[in-house]
């Protein structure tokens, strides 16, 4: 488990995030802008923060309020949109090019699969090189809605691969809500052709109808034998209790990897002697009211001895 | 500012309970227990699941959602009490002694602070050890509930010292809401005498009506020539959306200490030449309705460039 959660605002964003600041201040950009779901937009703001840059984030209107706070307490200009990401994200780059603004969008910023990259890059230096030398390639499980994060891992790999540096290149599997799959759609039709649909997933992080980076995100999969998976929300609920019972609390996209992980395992894709690392794309304190769901509310009691032992005589 | 929010489980807790869990399974405990405002029960919850250890945890009913969630992700079991935590509190100890639990209560559990001293003990590393030979003592700010974060890290300091690897012991300040500084009324009246308040502070992790490390805590603070300062919740609200600005997303509870070290420099209690190092204890997005009210709400505006000028030009 590659738990993504831990990073500054929470999410893998802040991978595509800080470069994309540095990238800005090298331009000299005064303002960047981005449309995001939440975790991008949070990830530019705390990032423009840390380093006093003006940043201007558009994100639907319906993005759990956790995310929308988290944007504005950084001092990050918001307006949300009376839309989904995808009208967001087409309002960016139009209020980009009129306005000057230097624009972050996933998969249309070159910058933000060079930060993502990285992530590849600590797999190779944390996993890789543990591995034995007749070992089974490694399996990176990744949830995938824009495809920009699978399509940054897999060249993290490639360019590891062409210095010399990697030896096997790890099997990719993308995993998309049935909810929201339009990269996976390509590539069970077995071209790489992105036919937008209209997403509506609980995994807010990656419902997307047209994935910015699909094409890509399709050869991730293609060209290291990797898979798309798809997995149903009432499973991606489940599964974030499921991965908490470990010690790590996602939010449903965290959870929508681990559980294609588990139905790769059932339908015999990989087996339990294959290494194995799932990336947790974002902190499930992101979206509580999702946690929420996946678990059964606690019990009330009085603060007396009386009424504790009532309660454990009747849940023995 | 040391960010504790990007711990394991987002608060400054983490460093309390790995080391109990440790002791738990070297004394062979079936069972931990621990009553907690939310960052604790979450620590615990979350250092149990990821070695199977079971844990059961008192919460006050009030706590905010997203703690309970968490609590709940990790799969403890959660019980909680139609009281506040002073209540949780004494029912733990009352039922770690009868059905035999290991109790990690804060104040009462020894190990607790020896895993929070492992704060102070990164601050000399990180901090100490890079402060020029001439330099003014580092300056520690730190909020303050039950007494024991503040205590841990002065025994942290004090264990340096003793070692002869820290050369001059820094100021410590404890930080405390108005509506819940039973500590620092003992500070400003001069005694270690505890008087039991009613705390109704919005910074649910440091409202505490009896503080149960309070005498050590007391002690941080007058042993080191540091102070106890107070500050309203007002100025906890808005100082979430101050720090957010530098990059730091930070709950109630790490927005006071943050607020205390305003309020040191504007009372000319240190100056700005003074090396200070501010302790956020928990991640913003432990609660989300302190934040929302520390900003203004974002604008909703159609996805379109039309409706995108028009906001502009009203809001230059």
């Amino acid at each position: 488990m590659k738990d993504e959660g831990r990073n500054p605002t929470g999410s893998f964003k802040d991978r595509a995030s800080s470069v994309v600041v540095a990238r800005a201040r090298e331009i000299g950009a005064e303002i960047v802008v981005t449309a995001s779901t939440g975790n991008a937009g949070a990830a530019l703001a705390g990032m423009s923060a840390a380093i006093g840059q003006k940043a201007i984030i558009f994100a639907p209107k319906t993005a759990p309020q956790a995310k929308i706070a988290q944007l504005l307490v950084y001092g990050a200009k918001v307006i949300l949109v009376d839309g989904n990401y995808d009208s967001a994200f087409d309002l960016t780059i139009e209020a980009a090019n009129e306005f000057g603004w230097y624009c972050r969008n996933t998969g249309y910023n070159p910058f933000t699969a060079e930060g993502k990259k990285t992530a590849a890059l600590e797999i190779w230096e944390q996993i890789c090189l543990n591995l034995p030398n007749d070992s089974r390639p490694l399996n990176v499980f990744v949830s995938v809605g824009d495809g920009n994060i699978i399509s940054g891992i897999h060249k993290g790999f490639k360019d590891l691969l062409a210095l010399g540096w990697l030896k096997t290149m790890p099997r990719i599997f993308g995993i998309q809500s049935d909810k929201s799959a339009a990269v996976a759609n390509a590539y069970f039709a077995g071209n790489e052709t992105i036919i937008p649909i209209s997403a509506r997933t609980i995994a807010d992080s990656i419902s997307v109808d047209l994935p910015r980076d699909g094409v890509r995100a399709v050869r991730a999969a293609v060209e290291t034998s990797g898979a798309y998976i798809t997995v149903s929300d009432e499973e991606i609920i489940a599964g974030i209790a499921e991965i908490g019972k470990y010690g790590i609390f996602a939010e449903p996209a965290g959870s929508t990897a681990f559980v294609g992980l588990k139905k790769a395992l059932a339908t015999k894709v990989i087996t339990a002697e294959d290494p194995v690392v799932v990336i947790n794309t974002g902190n499930g304190l992101k979206d509580v009211r999702a946690a929420m769901m996946s678990v059964h509310e606690a019990p009330v009691i009085e603060p007396t001895m009386a009424s504790l032992k009532k309660f454990l005589e009747k849940n023995k």
